[in-house]
């Protein structure tokens, strides 16, 4: 079974699970809009790429702790589109989830969401070992004071360093996509952190570029939303050439931050592959 | 040192390590005001007795499992207070989370602490077999299909069956803190279920007496909000003399549904206490 197919059975299956005959029909719909169909699924597919280089031994586990990192990603869309954050009325080429069912089943799909993806979790406990640094390490991600939850929380503040910022908003879940990858194939988590970190950056880096020059067909979302709400953007500071630098340098970094492991050389592949559909189509061509 | 210092000890080291010099001070502030002052903790202190009565053999994991518990229902507050929800604007006597810091933070706040929450049971590592059970005793008790969010999602459905949402809504959590409370002394979570249900329900009908006959300085929140909403009440629908026989019935019923333990008697000691304290000061005057 390929990556992503593994993935989308993976969140299926735990999606799933939350929509029996006793769950109130329009959350369990409103879960399953915030996570199918599929976006890029970035953050899971580098989890399972990590873990497979590092020698999967336990795919049960590996899928779980992808999943539960691509949840709490969908889960921080969905919370992020609200009226009180950006207002966005559209998500991946159709209405957001609180467009499309309201504001309180918005909010409370994105707790849901939260929630399973620690449930999923559990599916580690065959190892137990491998449990308890796992829960710290996506909880970490997530939470305060680091996590994606903290990143957004630095746009409520009057003065924000620009790089914790980013680091806690993007950074943190991509850190942890490659830490638990490498924890769920039970290696150690903190060599393989730089690697995420990078590409965390250069993933909103990537996003800032697409947010000023993309089409909005071609991202599903509305553009020019960084200028418009006065929020940092990469071009805005360095321009579409610097930013466009700035990406081939971080990702050269993330290659270079592999650690030694089995599968480095097809991590390698992937990686850059990865990074030439982080572009907008056009940008891409001309970089190819 | 007794139970309640205990709680407010754990709570105040878990909310410390979420408000560090990297974290966005505003969502610091929100998460310690959503905690602080102590409301009356009775999911924790339940957990910590059934713990007890168990023979508790790990006071850190009985702790963790308490505030993972008391942490999801001040998130659970925090989130039903919301415009979109309640628009309740004070709560315990107060301002509301998004009235004292925004709707943005109050969001905000929610998550994180739903994060903090899981992230509080890693405590339990040292003990790894006990870790899974507690983890999937606990967000069965909050995620869908059957937990407190779905519980409040049952309120966006156009239809719901009312036993079915006061037992997600109210009853999934007290039943979580007997569970979690068993798991956290190395015994088996089963059998410790009927008395939070029982408890749950018993707390959810006090609730609706409040609701519909307490002063509003007595318990720090709007009354008649149930009427007003057009929500569920057991007042409305028994009158207060049968909602006030239904609460003693199903008090009777947790003392009764007590599992043979060591500290069986001082938990029926307790709950009876406890019961009078759900009382508006009036009624529990005349009933006592």
């Amino acid at each position: 079974m390929d990556a992503v197919t593994r993935i989308e059975h993976a969140l299926a299956k735990a999606i799933d699970r939350t929509g029996g005959p006793t769950a109130p029909p329009r959350l369990a719909a409103a879960m399953h809009y915030a996570v199918f169909p599929r976006g890029a699924r970035i953050r899971p597919r580098l989890c399972l790429s990590v873990a497979m280089a590092c020698g999967e031994d336990d795919p049960a586990i590996t899928d779980a702790a992808a999943i539960s990192i691509e949840l709490l990603h969908c889960a921080s869309l969905v919370h992020d589109d609200l009226p009180c954050f950006d207002d966005a009325d559209t998500r991946r080429g159709r209405a957001s989830v609180h467009r499309a069912f309201g504001e309180p089943l918005a909010v409370l799909a994105g707790d849901a969401l939260i929630v399973l993806a620690f449930e999923a979790l559990t599916a580690a406990s065959a190892r137990p070992g491998r449990l308890a640094p796992l829960l710290s390490t996506v909880a970490g991600a997530v939470g305060a004071p680091d996590g994606i939850v903290a990143g957004q929380a630095w746009e409520c503040e009057p003065q924000a360093d620009l790089a914790r910022y980013q680091r806690a908003k993007t950074g943190a879940l991509f850190a942890a996509a490659t830490a638990a990858g490498a924890l769920a194939a039970g290696h150690e988590a903190a060599a393989w952190r730089p690697l995420g970190e990078a590409l965390g950056e250069a993933y909103q880096v990537a996003d800032d570029i697409r947010d000023a020059v993309a089409e909005p067909e071609e991202i599903g979302k509305p553009v020019g939303r960084d200028a418009a709400l006065g929020r940092p953007n990469a071009v805005l500071r360095f321009g579409l050439d610097g930013a466009v630098d700035r990406l081939q340098t971080l990702v050269s970094g993330a290659v270079a931050a592999i650690p030694a492991c089995p599968g480095a050389a097809d991590l390698r592949a992937l990686i850059g592959l990865e990074a030439r559909r982080l572009l907008p189509k056009a940008l891409a061509r001309s970089a190819a």
